[in-house]
């Protein structure tokens, strides 16, 4: 079995470390969105932006949305179209997301949100006024009900009768990557990104 | 505005052809669930696998769904934490899909699917048998209401009070790219991949 579904802490984690976008599913007014947003964890809780999520939890705060993170690792090339497939990992979360109104709570969660996809920005940038922080629709989502899948390794085909079509089979892996800092062009060109910025660029994303 | 909207079918065809895997978002017996699957297009439709789709709508076929495709070009390294974000594509359609069961729409829809993620794939491998295709759930969705919305270009804090902190501000470049194609290791190593695989090696995703 190359295809593995877990519900293990650890492997929450992991899925979710590797990278900084989601896609949120809410159900507005009857119809469902998925909406991609930036997201932060902090200890058993994950934070998001999410304001078409935090209007609709206005309105119906008892509203349980889906999170789902995906790492999309290799194309599957079988011998057969049927085998074909795709290596991944990929993270649920379901509940009941809480509007964070506490002005501490909004500012650790800003601080996890900033810090997941650019790890020193927070201490770099100048962080949010008490106005900022009142604009900000941030949610916060327990990460008690999740479940993890993944998929790895060559196709599932080797050992059937279309093995003895020859035809090559394996994976085409797809990497992302961070490229080289490209500077706001109202900048002076001697304003060189700082060590946290630069220390990326050819970096494979989560690694 | 470097965040924009738009409705042109051109836009929208550009998001999809740039990519093939979507987060599917559906309602399940009052839960909404968001899966990521892999998408193809043929004309004026959208077709995806989609099993957990495909249960719900045999219980409820007039379910409404919403597919995203999302691209994530580069983070938006602002001076302020507030102002910092995602520069993406992304394209959000809605409609209630179809259950395809028509047996010459299944080897199309298929066909997309295969040539979207791997072009020149459907003519190298086995196609599907009869059998195959009565057991893959395929459904399709009209591309008649979606939209699109992108950001591009340099932090929008250019020319604001922040200007003068001195910071380095600019877009970190987020680049997804195939890789060197890995043989399946139950092939003789004089088996080498066919060139339609070969040359995607290095190739960013889209282009």
């Amino acid at each position: 079995m190359r295809e593995k579904g877990s519900h293990r802490r650890a492997d929450l984690d992991a899925v979710l470390a590797a990278g900084f976008l989601c896609h949120l599913g809410v159900d507005v007014d009857g119809t469902t969105m998925v909406v991609p947003t930036a997201y932060g964890v902090e200890g058993d809780r994950l934070y998001l932006h999410g304001s078409v999520a935090s209007r609709t939890l206005v309105r119906a705060p008892d509203t349980t949305v889906c999170v789902t993170v995906t790492h999309v690792d290799g194309l599957v090339l079988a011998r057969s179209v049927f085998e074909h497939g795709v290596n991944y990992r990929c993270a649920m979360i379901y509940g009941v997301p809480r509007l964070v109104t506490d002005p501490d709570e909004k500012l650790r969660g800003l601080r996890a949100l900033t810090e997941q996809s650019s790890p020193g920005q927070w201490e770099y940038v100048r962080q949010p006024s008490r106005k900022e922080l009142a604009a900000t629709a941030l949610l916060a989502l327990d990460l008690t009900e999740a479940s993890v899948k993944t998929r790895s390794g060559p196709p599932d085909d080797g050992d059937s009768e279309d093995a003895a079509l020859g035809l090559w089979a394996g994976v085409l892996p797809v990497v992302t990557t961070f490229g080289e800092p490209v500077t706001d062009p109202v900048l002076p060109p001697d304003v060189t990104p700082p060590a946290h910025v630069a220390s990326r660029a050819g970096r494979v994303l989560g690694e």
